[in-house]
């Protein structure tokens, strides 16, 4: 059935079309609500005499050429550790990104929503995800951010725990029970883990920009990169420590390093630019990537054999429980925030408690309470998202040909004869 | 006879000897013609009390080494798709950038010249090549942007239309009809694409670094940055739907996704320091990343076949037909261009227009026929520069051996017994 | 005796172990010794009225993510040519970097000791190495910089001498003859090759901010930035021809592209932020390219069989000769340096002289002696080394075994197939 000419027709144009209305709509809604803001636009930037110095392209553009690194570069390759796969993973990356950064201008800004979950799903369905996602969770940071007031600037909240925990309930509602039949096709080979490595490298170093990007200007960007960059060190200590401890032989697992050492990043994405003091960041970091490199180990396959959650990249070890302890450690961070530790750097980072409007208490207590609403927010989407995607027009691959490159791409033809599990005969023929 | 030991001889000294006068020529011109200027000469800096943040290094060093990482790292692994000709790519961009980059600093200043073609010829013939398209690009950018008073931050013309007719015209004096010899190596095999995925993402996300490193700071450097942002998006999108539409059974192409998805940075790279709008900057971005695929898909085959250009990278398709229309935008921005729109702005984009030397009309005009010239330099130069490169002392690879790294290269031996069409036995001979 | 069992419970606990030993003891000392600076406290931050602009994370931190770079992707990927020790070379990098940036926090401060050494050993002698290198080279450091009054920006003694020597009298000690056991591993396959030129690659491209990132900031970083440009431009064209020159046919051999072409860096490491004019920058590079390559292919062997001396990615050729040559660059360019030539940029370059509390001529003289400081403090402490890690506790692998991830990581099983020189049953079964 999979493979009547209906079908195939229907897969044939179904990524163009949607590409097509989705950039025609996008491209309307530019049309009419995006203007140059005053830093951009050649007559209001001019209006007043202002020097080139203040644009504030010169204080943020090179964090944001950072991050954007992480994002195409760091994601991207990150997930071309799947062996045949690697097409798909660098290239639905690239184009949901690209996809998203238009619409997500529409729905917020400039500087948001960086993050992409990676499911198995093919490309249209990815841009409809995108479509959904990115209003909730602009939506649920609009809820945080401006009405909680909450603090969450590299989003340990906004983006780790919401995307993964959306990506998750989303898988849960796709389940598919047979898709052991791809099992040998889930693995790496020893090249494409190495391209897996650009990834992980890539988002190392970047990961202080992607944190310290939205902070205040001055000492908060300063501080929120530094305690990132701590807390980095520490999560790929704990890592390289556990992974080798609950190895065959104290032999160390690729998928461990590649993705676990990241989790100091996420740990710290509400509270690096709080007074979280160098040493609260390493023992953040260790404490993310202990937990993260155990999870890989002990509860992605619980994940799947018990709770139905097909979790290929392990989002939940590195963005989803490192991004709960990460909002927790803000609550308990600007729980402890007094007006001795912060000076007059108490306006920037926690501007209620300034003003007297807040305690730091009540803070905190808001720092939970937006921890819940994220969590809230990412299951209802993730819930409806998934409902969206089994719309039966959306023609996804039978369980037997995920993580392979040859459903969507011309794939050069040596693959075939080199690589362990080639899509068998049958499974090609019923796509003929 | 390619084979004797008189021709050997000529191989192994050929590439030394002409870096070693190369080298020491531009030395010698450094000696004579090159000094610090008064931002990085001890004396002339601290010869008026200037602030640190004033100098120009803090501006434009980010940019530049955006820029940087475009050439060496994006131009050099975005053409090691080629299976067996990687170390040539990545090698020989290497080399003729090395050199470029002095030899332009003689022709014409330091932060020019980025662009390097990349056609089948050997190390020696790119470096002469070299030697004279930057003569070349630095007459025709001189005539364009100093007589003409003509706009071209981001090269749509003096970069991309002149580079690729450059290159495509020497490529038709080069004409080799034996070429369908080395065939079977002009593919890809499944890592040397990912490999040049590399090289397109690092493209894509340095692009609005290379289009806003030469703008007027502040402003101008803010919008050219974010209209090329925008632009590389939407042809990001229209590469994917194109691929598809045209691809058997809707399969994306690798080829597209790796160059055509680029388009937009070239398309936007004179008018994306005007005030195209952002969703001026999707819609030709959409175009070309549209007219650049179906260029790879129809055109590519035409023009070997037909005009006996061969083109392996599609230059045509990513710099050449998106550089001409990218030039015909830059038209019809300028001539929309208005005081209103500009405010005092119009003095640092369109500074005649500001003085009124010149209307908005005229200088449309202008910029067309800058287009002209660039056209007429690029095809001119390139009917010399193929001529020069016949000279018989160059010894250029036979055509059975093109595309072939052990041609230039000692390649490890697993390369042999697993890539497909490894040079020949006979092939070899005539090299021994 | 490798394969008995307490020993492979030895080598479980080692690695972690000592990861949770080390980052347990840096935390202590963390949380006594480490406090925010008053650009990244926000108290201290915000006492005095800062503009943003003036916070010096906006003047180092894109420099500072660059050399980031350099550490982690290029040094992390340049070793990746073995062909099987990919995920050691990128692996350990990324561990030993990641502690070594904790602990020179504590020996030292924020920007220094961006050098990790390379030699075949595993990886807790690795993080052991870099406790005692890390305090070492600090030490060394100060007697120069502090002590002496040496200029050494970019490190020419500091970091390549001290480094290269440090490791070659440690491998010196750790010399195992019967390594040629191992030697079908220490070659590359063809992609290994490409993977070591994303290395190489960022390394050349971000040396200029390597070079100039600990520089007075002005004209200091701007000269900086530009003499190792220059220098490296001339480096690559010396490296090319040289490597054809001495080749097979005129071949060009990777080893020699991957690693002499960045001995232009490395040259001018102490003379670049002195006024060496460009001309001597192009002149230093050439030089340095020229000797790395030849000591590639004519003292490395020697290296190795007469002076025992196993030296596997030639840091000999690339930081020891060259740096050498680039500290006694620093000798001739300080003993030259005149009032005329810096006005009263002496000052920020060599504050002695422009207090008159040093001729030039003494400086040079200082700059000499604290070569020779280098050099002992190098070998002293690469001895150490060399003892410490020769303790019977530390389990290195058998000869046969070196230059082999499997020993350290789980490694997918295509590789066993493809690759040529699997682990043999019998040494595998001393390892069950």
């Amino acid at each position: 059935m999979a493979g009547s000419p209906r079908r195939t027709a229907g897969r044939r144009l179904q990524l163009p079309l949607l590409c097509l209305l989705l950039q025609g709509a996008t491209a309307i809604l530019f049309a009419v609500f995006v203007r140059y803001n005053h830093e951009t636009d050649a007559a209001l930037w001019h209006w007043h005499n202002h020097s080139n110095a203040d644009n504030e392209f010169y204080f943020r553009y090179p964090s944001f050429q950072d991050v954007h690194t992480m994002i195409f570069v760091g994601f991207g390759f990150l997930m071309v550790f799947l062996q045949r796969y690697g097409f798909s993973s660098v290239g639905f990356t690239f184009l949901s990104a690209a996809f998203a950064l238009q619409w997500s201008t529409l729905v917020q800004g400039f500087f948001h929503s960086f993050h992409r979950g990676h499911i198995h799903t093919g490309p249209a369905q990815l841009l409809l995800m995108a479509l959904l996602e990115v209003v909730l969770f602009g939506l649920n940071e609009f809820v945080l951010l401006s009405l909680l007031r909450v603090k969450d600037a590299g989003g340990s909240m906004t983006i780790h725990a919401f995307g993964a925990y959306f990506g998750l309930v989303l898988s849960r509602v796709l389940y598919r029970p047979q898709l052991e039949k791809s099992k040998h096709r889930q693995g790496s080979v020893y090249h494409s883990d190495l391209f897996a490595m650009i990834g992980t490298i890539f988002l190392w170093i970047f990961w202080p920009s992607f944190n310290s990007a939205p902070t205040t200007l001055g000492d908060g960007q300063h501080r929120s990169a530094l305690n990132t960059y701590y807390s980095l060190t520490a999560s790929t200590l704990s890592t390289f420590a556990l992974s080798a401890l609950v190895g065959r032989d104290g032999r160390l697992d690729m998928v461990h390093i590649q993705n676990a050492a990241l989790a100091g990043g996420v740990v710290v994405g509400t509270s690096a630019e709080m007074m979280l003091t160098p040493f609260g960041a390493l023992v953040a970091g260790f404490l993310a990537g202990t937990v993260s490199t155990l999870g890989y180990k002990f509860f992605t396959p619980t994940l799947e054999s018990k709770l139905k959650v097909q979790d290929t990249c392990g989002v939940h070890n590195l963005h989803g429980m490192p991004g709960v302890l990460g909002a927790l450690l803000g609550v308990l961070v600007a729980g402890l925030a007094t007006h001795e530790a912060y000076g007059d750097g108490l306006e920037s980072v926690f501007p209620l408690l300034a003003k007297g409007q807040r305690s730091a208490t009540s803070q905190a207590m808001h720092q939970l309470f937006g921890l819940f609403v994220t969590l809230i927010f990412a299951s209802v989407g993730g819930s409806l998202g998934g409902l969206l995607l089994r719309l039966p027009f959306l023609d996804a691959p039978p369980d037997s040909q995920c993580y392979e490159d040859q459903v969507y791409w011309e794939v050069p033809r040596e693959h075939e004869d080199l690589a362990q599990g080639p899509l068998r005969a049958e499974e090609l023929e019923t796509r003929a």
